[in-house]
């Protein structure tokens, strides 16, 4: 177990299977040194966080599906390195989206975002500083809140 | 021929003329080894197809609309790679946008992208698959239903 | 003060304070060759632009947005060359988002994102040409009309 799992561990947080490809795309692709994480969703098994800001979605409800996010980043990173954390040299990009209404209040989807970009800086410190994009979108799949995607520069 | 352009061919697909520049931007951008191709909509020449989930998009022609993209980013990598496909390492990365109304079926917009993921594979095989995001928008330019964009890696 | 920083200055645009990261995320990470910038949204100071088109934002009111953002995108550039515009080699990649509601006329929005593609061509000429894709969002942080992310490579 390197320092990494170890951070995990300590942070209380328990990573999901990397989920695997259910159509023609995949949950991840090696391109040089960066790895592409497809949008990973709001759900961990049966464990699905809906809802919409401005709507029925609280914040703090929003900051928990991001964090389902969070670990399905995760682990698909975790594969994308064959299990070692240690070739992870920076979380480079997220790009997040929540699920709104045009009568949210605007606030909240940074904030809501922030419940993946927390995990990512206190799993990685430095290394997971990252930049970003907070947007909306009135529907995601599978009656998710959240669905972020990464770039991730590994070694 | 090559043997990418052979496969096209037997798939029954007919390449647009790539789309010129309308603006300041352009339809891709090589740095590197790799292609980001501009966001491609689901329009070619007068053959639109507009329309949203939820509304008077069906999942069908949702993913119609999703291979015409498909077509106008093939024809994108294709004018990228100065007309030789064979130099397309692996298609990296497709970032999925649906018009869709909060009402939408949430498990149609990532059986909508599919119509797209779905071509990249037929044609480049094991290289076509991608990592990608599947999400909505509620307004996409010029009354299309989708617009895709994409990066490639080629050598 | 090198050509581009001249030609700012001809252009009378005047570059805001690059912005501070207010979370986890960072305003923009290189990696190798490549600058990410976050998502850059339609204020500087005080002076934010909001609205959503189909309702309260005009085009002309859109494109103004999207100027600031464009700005916000400068500055986050020069600060990533520490201070020289002369390091950049290629405006890659915009990504961008208009707050739109679904009746919004659907022309509008690349309309929109033309405010900020051209200032990049303004500013780099022939390097500011970049790949980009431009859709809508119901909401958008902090009542901003317009947010738009970039891919810069550097030298």
């Amino acid at each position: 177990m390197n320092a990494i799992d170890q951070k995990i561990s300590d942070l209380g947080l328990v990573l999901p299977e990397p989920s695997a490809p259910v159509a023609n795309y995949v949950p991840y692709v090696i391109s040089g040194k960066m790895v592409f994480v497809s949008g990973q969703i709001s759900k961990i098994g049966d464990n699905a966080i809906g809802g919409r800001l401005g709507e029925d979605l609280t914040v703090e409800q929003g900051q928990a599906a991001a964090r389902l996010s969070a670990l399905n980043i995760l682990a698909q990173i975790k594969a994308a390195c064959n299990g070692d954390f240690g070739r992870v040299k920076r979380i480079v990009k997220l790009g997040g989206f929540v699920q709104a209404l045009p009568t949210a209040t605007q606030a909240d989807i940074p904030k809501v975002i922030n419940g993946c970009s927390d995990i990512m800086v206190a799993v990685f410190g430095d290394a997971g500083r990252h930049a970003r994009f907070a947007v909306s979108a009135p529907s995601l799949p599978l009656d998710v809140a959240v669905e972020i995607d990464a770039i991730v520069e590994i070694e």
